[in-house]
Formats: structure tokens, sequence, C-alpha cells
């Protein structure tokens, strides 16, 4: 039977280092205090509609033999596209038993029927966090989601472990582009935007001939390209958009806030934040901040996690939700490196296997494992009493680095140096870098310690 | 907008439960060993009909505006209604890359079309956990499985936290039953499996009459009902089956198997393994050994965590592929310990919320929130610098422990004592039970120490 194209499964080496993925999301999004939720895969499916453009996409849903009528809640169902549309309607369900401002995370596959290509897939995992306030919700709101995500790409630069890998979080503001469209006297800052948002597939020329085609005159199309130029490390570029002497109030609101932003993360190590006012997002529905997120090395991926503010993520008859958010591709990046060659350096979780010489001994081989389990040891015993040598490679050919063998006087043998020494096995443990699957990186040259021996 | 009958979704407290459930669940797999694998959602419809029985409870799923021929592999998907078919394809798919003996824990969600009730869903979490092999199978992996679920099972009633949560592993042998029936001289051994199935929810007298329908004698269907009276908690029920006079090759094979089981299995506290010939698992494709589950108090529920062994899960033009496994329905287990009044400590992963007195101490206020996420403490920074009975009210209202007040000289505040203590900030920790949400059971009385004070 052939495999799915665009519904992706992983063999369990590659699940592992999935698992680490994930860990070392959840881990740094509860460190920062986000509480996790997930919603159910499915939503009606004008509720998915509502945002228009992507109904091709949607995967609809409905009971084979279905005694549901046409009036009946399922009969629209469809599996939701990402995870904005169902926190949405999550947040205004239960508004009632949420504090605002409401942290969450939320790391879940979603599904979209497009065209399976290169880290494009059908059924994806995407791990979303967003900051949502009733009727207010500050901007340092902004501030925190950029820095949850850097910290969360951080870790996932070190997981890489290429010396190289290095990841961009690219800032902008909404505010600053419509003002500054603004007070170039452009009628229609929209459709600019989203023309400009097409700069990193189509030259500065073309750009230009698609801004004549929609009325932008010749010297302001020059200052349009000449904001989208602008990328600073630092607040700087409050200065250089200063110096093309355009003026407009929301332009002076959306540089205050974006200074902001960029002036407040402390981006970890292998992590640069910019201001870039490249970055439109113009197809999007967000209102003030704006992001987008490369990792060197892997451009062809695009951007691997965006986001923004958008000043009504949800409403009901009382408040509005105001939110700001971010979205990582998890399957995506993972796709990455796994292409890259990261790897797990076993296919088992298990660190020791216990040999069993004869099957009259099991029970005191489990033992021995129970043991181990109780002092957190990951351990499996040999499934047959068969030959040493067939056990040694039943651990070989998964990775576990230790067999046990038990009897008077019990040896571990450390099968990748082929050691072997006399243990204590009420007391015994490995050393803590073996209890668990290594995410290993190829990239990294292995060092040769005999040659540094003088 | 009303929520959807059968799909179920949890407030951050109720899901920091369900985290804790799975957490525990992972735990006690990988300690065992077994890896972690995750399949797609969908699977091709006559895949999943191949089972027979279910048609009327899948869910198909298209492409909204799919341009898939009839003849695409995606005309026919429909979502999985338990992990079992999909882990089989998976097997074959990967044979070439698996080692068997292969063991498996997978944690995913399903759906069925089932009219939604209490504890039953249309969308779900279960957790299996399945050893399999090429070809052959070690009878131990049958101990393996049950001994696993086994201690899943302790974990679980711990975290119940109710002294008087008990499980029970009901264990019993297809080959026991099928081979008495056919001992008595029975033509149709599978249809009495089917009606002693029924047990559970029929009288003995009604199981007579169901017996002497398929043309079971009087005397034969008296012997039927002898042996399904029959539950040890040791090997004890061998002499008691041999007590009936009963005598077939496949009985005496059966009662050597499930003595294996029952008498190698080391239960934890709260979890009592017993030989149980009542269970049949008429309706299933099992072979051999057969679990079922009970849970002391929450006999409504059914089995919560069901299994046994198959000659074969799987095969291809190679190989077969028998298996054993077990699988726990976690969200019908969630359902009831969440409806038990089970719940969080907190509804935020934060253990402590470092204060803010004005936006211009904001910088130091995220200099201690990093020392601290730096040292492992889930740490949130207020919002906005409210005044103080504000801010502790945000930590209140989401039950986190400690407020932090950075400043000259650095408090903290321990929100359920009132208690306030000058800290080093470079430092201080909170006790380490404070550090993660705690499952809380509101049956365990609180231990009244002032009481034993003499």
């Amino acid at each position: 039977m052939a495999s799915l194209s665009g519904f992706p499964e992983h063999t369990p080496r590659e699940r592992i280092v999935e698992q680490a993925v994930l860990d070392h999301l959840r881990s740094t999004f509860e460190l920062h205090g986000f509480a996790s939720v997930e919603t159910r895969a499915v939503e009606p499916l004008e509720v998915l509609l509502r945002k228009g453009e992507i109904d091709k996409e949607v995967y609809a849903v409905r009971r084979l033999q279905g005694d549901d009528g046409a009036a009946s809640a399922e009969a629209g169902l469809a599996l939701h596209f990402d995870l904005t549309v169902p926190f949405a309607r999550y947040v205004v369900e239960n508004a009632n038993s949420l504090d605002f401002p409401f942290r969450r995370y939320q790391v879940q596959k979603v599904w979209r029927g497009e065209r399976p290509q290169q880290g494009r897939y059908r059924e994806f995992t995407q791990a979303d966090i967003d900051v949502v306030g009733r009727d207010v919700l500050p901007a340092q709101a902004d501030v925190d989601v950029a820095q949850v995500m850097t910290e969360a790409l951080g870790g996932l630069m070190d997981l890489v472990g290429s010396p190289e890998a290095h990841a961009t979080l690219q800032v902008a503001n909404r505010k600053v582009l419509e003002g500054f469209y603004l007070g170039l006297g452009l009628a229609d800052p929209t459709a600019v935007m989203q023309v400009v948002d097409k700069l990193d597939k189509v030259s500065p020329e073309k750009i230009r001939v698609m801004l004549a085609e929609i009325g932008v005159a010749d010297d302001a199309a020059t200052q349009v390209l000449a904001l989208a130029e602008i990328v600073t490390t630092d607040t700087s570029f409050v200065q250089q958009v200063e110096a093309l002497g355009v003026e407009h109030p929301l332009l002076a609101e959306g540089l205050a806030e974006l200074a902001h932003v960029v002036g407040s993360i402390v981006a970890p190590e292998r992590v640069t934040v910019t201001a870039d006012l490249r970055i439109a997002r113009g197809l999007d529905y967000y209102t003030g901040t704006v992001f987008e997120t490369r990792l060197s090395g892997f451009e062809q991926l695009g951007s691997i996690c965006s986001g923004g503010r958008y000043e009504k993520l949800a409403s009901d008859n009382r408040s509005t939700y105001p939110g700001v958010g971010i979205s990582l591709g998890v399957s995506r990046l993972l796709a990455a490196l796994l292409g890259d060659g990261v790897t797990a350096s076993r296919s088992v979780p298990s660190a020791v296997l216990v040999a069993v010489a004869d099957e009259t001994e099991r029970p005191a081989a489990d033992a021995v494992a129970r043991s181990l389990r109780s002092r957190g040891v990951p351990t499996e015993v040999a499934p047959t009493a068969a030959k040493f040598g067939k056990q040694i490679r039943h651990a070989e050919r998964r990775g576990i680095p230790f067999v046990f063998f038990p009897g008077g006087a019990p040896t571990v043998k450390d099968i990748r140096s082929g050691d072997q020494v006399e243990v204590d096995p009420t007391s015994w443990l490995p050393p803590v870098e073996d209890l668990r699957p290594q995410v290993v990186a190829p990239s990294i040259p292995v060092p040769d310690l005999q040659e540094k021996t003088p």
C-alpha cells in the first residue's frame, strides 16, 4: 500500500526528534506561564469559511451512514485548517471562565487540502501562542509573545546542533506601513501593502510596475520601496524612517510600538531580532505588530513562524477580544531538520537491555529491570533467552547503549566501547546523558580527541 | 454558539489534569522501552471497513472543492476510529525499517460517529501499547503489555488520590473458553462466547435461555456458566477449571498461557490482577490472552482498558505479524475523574507572578523573571503596572502561589498564607511541590495536623 501524499508519518527514530522539538516548545511556553488548550478537530463549516479565500482548502467531514438531517449541527462540519479560528471560538465560548489577559499555547494537527510539495503537507502540526484580552490588551503583550518565541527558537537552534543554525525574527508594524502610505497621500494603503508583501518573490523593478498599475506615482513608489529596504537590529530604524520625511499620526504611533517591541526583546544566542519594514503580511487581518521568521540555511522554507496583533480576534455581544499571537510550523521545521540529517541516538527510549540467560532466570531479570525503572532508567528485558550474542545485537540494532547481565556477579556492558564491568544492581545508573535518546546533528564534526594529544 | 455534542473541550484547569494523565502514561510506557508512534488521522475507507460492523460509525473526509477524481487515493478517506487498524498498516508499510519484536505506544485522538452519551464521545483520546513480532511473538509479550498497563493504572490511581480508587485487570484466554466449549462437544464455540460475553449485562438465567436458543443442552449450559463464574487472584483457577472435568488440548494450552500471565505480573498497589473467565470479548479478533479493566467506583464506565493477543495483526506477501496490545480509553477515564471532582491546583503553569511597580521598572521585573525561568521556575510578569492589590488578585484568580516584588529589598509573598519574606532574587526557589500545578482530588480529606498534637 502506498503512503498518502501530504500525510507524512515518521519512523520511531524520527518521532523521537519530533518529541524533542515538541517537549522543548512546551517547556518554553510553560516556563512563561502559558496554559495549554486543545480544541476539537472539527468546526462548523460556516465558521471556517468566514475568513474567506480558504474554502478550497478545507476538508469537509460527514458521518458515512449518518442519520443527521440537514438541520443538524453536524451536517456542515470540517477539519480546522489553523488553530486561530478554533481558539477565537473557544475564547468566546469560555469567556466567563477564563481570566484575561489569557495566555495560551496550543500544539495540534491541522488539515489543508493544498497540493502537497516540499515542506507543505495536508496534515501538519502547528504550535501557536496567543495572549488575548477582554476589550483591552496592553502593548506589552506583543513583546511577551515575541520574547517567548525567540527563546523557543533559540532552543530549537541548539537542538539542531549545527553551529551555523541561526533564526531571525523579523518584526514590523502595519501602522508604520499604512501610516507611511497615508502620509504619502496614497488612497488605498491595503492594496499597496499587498504589492509590497510580494517583495520576497519579485524584484523591486517589478514591484514598481505593479505599484504603477494600482495608481502609485513613481516618486511615491520610490518612497514605498525605500521604506521596505529598512532593516535594523535595534531601534535606529526610527531615524531612518523619519529621514524619508513622511509624516502621519498613524506612522508615529506605529514607530513607537515597533521601537518598544524591538527594543524590549532579549534574544538568546543564535537568534537575531530585526525591525524589517518589508514584512507586510498584506493578506491577513493584523492591525499592528507583525512577525515573520527565517532560518539561515533553510531559506526555502519561507517564514516558519509568523503572526501579529489583531484588534479583534473575536467578539460576542458584550465584548471584543484583542489578541496577539505567533504560530510556528512544526512539521515544516521538522521536515527541514530531518532532511538535513538530524536524527536520534537510538530508536527506542530504553537505555538498558537486561539479558536473560535462561527462561528460569527471567524473574531475576525482571527484578533488575524493576529496580532500574524505579530509579528512572528506561529499561527493557530481552524478549527471549537467546544466545547472548543475539541479545547484544537486539540492543545494537536499536541503539540501546547498555546490556545488563544479572546473575552471581552482575555486569554491565557498554556496547559502544565494549567495556564490561561488575556493578551493584541496586544502585548502578547509566551516565545521565545516556538516560534518554539524544538528538544528533550530523553537521557537528565529532571532536577527535586523539588529535589533541601532543 | 453551542458546543458540539460528543466533541468535548476542556478548560485550562481540566487540561492540566489531562496533561498529568498523559505525562504519566508516556513516562510509564517509555520506562518500559516502548517507542512512540503517531499515524495520520485518515485512512482509506476500504482499510477501515475491512473490519466490518463499524461502517456506520466512520467519519468520511473529502476536500470541499477538491479536484481529486474518483480514481484518486483521497477520494475515499475517513478518520480512523481506533489506533489498531492504522498501526497494522504502519507495521506493514515500515516492516523493513522496524526492529521486531517492535514495542510501540500511540496516544492519539480517534473519531466515531456514535450517539454521544455519558463517557462516550465522537472525538476521544486513546492510549495504546502493542508488541508486534514478525512471524513469531514470544508468549512473554502478553505478560509485558499487562505489566506495563498495570503500572500505568497504578500511577493513575495515585493521581486520582482517593484512597478507595482501585483498578482490576481481568485476564482471560480465548483458548480456555474455546477449548472448554469444544471439550463439551459444542459445535460453535464462537457463538457460545458471544452469548457469554453478555454476562455483565444479562442474568445467568437469561444466558441459559440464550444458550438453549443456539442449541446448547442444559447440562452443557450449566458447565458453561460454571466456567464463567471462576475468578481468582492467583493461578488457582487452573484447579477450579480442571475440577469441572472437561478436557481438550486447546483448553490445556490456554490454561498454561493464562497461568503464565497471571502468575508473572507484579501488580502495584491499588491494582489487582485476576484470572476472570467471564471475559470473552466475543466480538473481537483475539486468539489467546484477552484483557479488560474495571475501576472501583466507576463501574458505569465498563472496561476502560481492553485488549489481547491476535495471531495476525497484519500480513504482507512475505510475513504475518502477530501482536498483543491493550488500549486505554483516556477521554472516558478523564471524564470520570473530572466528574468526580478531580482538578488542578491552578489554571496556569506559572508558580510566580513578578509584580511591576511602574512601567519604568518592567526591565527589572523581566530580569527577575528570566533568572527564575533559568532555574526552571514557570514565571509570568504582571501585564500592567496596576495597583499591587490588583496584581495580587491576578495571581489569586489563577492560583499562582507566589508574587515576587522586585526592588531595593526584594520580597516574595505566598498568597495562600499571606506570609511575605525578603529573598535573594538570584537564588530563591519556591518549594518543589509548588513548581508545577498539582492534581487535586477533593475526596482526600486534608489531614488536620493540629488534631494530632497531644
